[in-house]
């Protein structure tokens, strides 16, 4: 029984395209497969993300992180994305018979052998937090890589949890997280009106008293003269599509417009995907090994 | 990439577990996968479903049904189940990256080499039926056993696709065919009204006047209190489950009850799992490569 996790190393560089690619040559060394790398220009920033079993990721991300390391130079860095190091985000995810507990051990292990190997302090984040107030990515990476050189060292919230207790002089810090898979979902409203978008983001969100794991915002899309809820669903466990998708369907109702359709960017969990069909068609008790390529992806793996 | 088709062979014995087992066996000599089995002593039958890639469950199939012809006597045996055969019916079904074609081409080449191998006549059935009065097994099946020994070699209606034009004296005759996914849905209702079932069963079948690929009834669940309308879907991506499903729904309220839950009895491909949730949440263009297991099912095979 294959054990997989996902891992989506962030790192600093965005443009120079020798840079990137030598960073993600790193990992092409151990068995991992890149599902998806974005280098943004505009964020100066790129996401990779690679599936795997757990030791062949970590040592994949390590792998990158020390090659970022050696190659970006944080206090040359400008882009518009909040950044604090060249290897700045490191979150994994547990995919396939592995739990949320591993994950935390990955981080851990991550970050120790990393900052050990290149002095680059770590500071761990959501589900491996070792603090409430490092929950939150935002609030780890606040200040970013400028503030942090003033600050850490003198206040003791910014003790990192792995490495030492000062910045390193160009490669900055590393926030290490193990998170649940995240769902990229929007929602396209027949209306051009972009405050009912924003309404229903706010209503639905969990800074706005909505549902507790769900980040929204509202979005014009002109080419379609449509507006759109766009969402990143962060624990499709606790806060399942549908429910969220009837309430916006319910929201926009009120305000005399419909749900035109809605589009789920990039990847997506199997089981997210049976619990929205058997919740509609008020099946009670179906299991995903009901399904012929899950139980032949046991088979072969 | 793997192709894999599936085969569930149905032969005349669902009570001698020697006999039973002794068939069995013989497909485990080639590489495939025995999903289910299901000996009914009732019916004095037993259906096997397999999967692997086309030609081992081919082979798996014809060396069950030499073995079937060799054990079961169809002068002695007795059922309630329609049955013409010791290996009564071979049908093959594509799952993965096999089409229609390929599964009619296993269906001839099945019956061919089984009728040469053991004198068995053969009638090739649904999509790899030679006549438009073959597609429907029910048809081809007509009269049973005792009927066909009466009629073939006199009727040219029963002159059989491959083999001899006459019976087997103890093996009878085999429905050979090739078939899409069939799929069992059974919806549960809030009233124990049994004629409030068997008329939506009517009202949704293609029988009755309803969709075109779906076969039902009405049943009362004493043990729940409920009537269940229970479906054979028999082609998922022409008749799609959440159309039947919000069909029923809407003839349950027209008669003053609702839909309880509902139930996917074995198994389900995974599109059409993919169709419901696409549906409901009005994705207009998901494509199951954006669901990891599915992903990962590509690289491993």
């Amino acid at each position: 029984m294959v054990k997989l996790v996902e891992c989506v190393p962030n790192f600093s560089e965005g443009r120079n395209r020798e840079v990137i690619d030598a960073i993600i040559n790193e990992a092409k060394q151990y068995k991992i497969k890149i599902v998806d790398m974005t280098p943004d220009a505009d964020h100066n920033r790129t996401d990779v993300t690679m599936i795997g079993e757990p030791d062949e990721v970590k040592n994949a991300a390590l792998a990158m992180a020390i090659k970022a390391v050696e190659l970006i130079d944080m206090e040359k860095h400008k882009g518009e994305h909040p950044r604090m190091g060249a290897m700045d985000v490191v979150p994994f995810i547990p995919l396939l018979n592995t739990t949320m507990e591993e994950c935390i051990q990955l981080a851990h292990s991550f970050a120790k052998e990393f900052s050990e190997k290149t002095g680059v302090p770590c500071f761990l984040y959501e589900e491996a937090a070792t603090r409430p107030e490092r929950k939150n990515l935002a609030d780890v990476r606040r200040g970013e890589y400028e503030g942090l050189k003033e600050e850490i060292g003198k206040n003791p919230d910014k003790v990192p949890d792995y490495g030492p207790n000062r910045i390193h002089p160009t490669a900055g810090a590393t926030a290490v997280g193990a998170r649940e898979f995240l769902i990229a979902f929007n929602v396209n409203l027949a209306t051009n009106d972009i405050n009912i978008a924003k309404t229903i983001a706010k209503a639905v969100r969990h800074s706005g008293g909505g549902y507790r794991f769900v980040k929204a915002m509202g979005f014009e899309i002109k080419e379609k003269n449509m507006v759109q809820v766009s969402m990143n669903m962060t624990n499709y466990k606790r806060t399942p599509l549908f429910r969220v998708f009837e309430t916006i369907k319910r929201e926009a109702e009120r305000y005399g417009t419909q749900v035109v359709s809605s589009e789920i960017v990039g990847m997506v969990p199997l089981d997210a995907i049976v619990d929205v069909a058997a919740w509609y068609l008020q099946i009670d008790d179906f299991h995903t090994e009901q399904i012929i390529e899950k139980k032949l992806l046991e088979e072969f793996s």
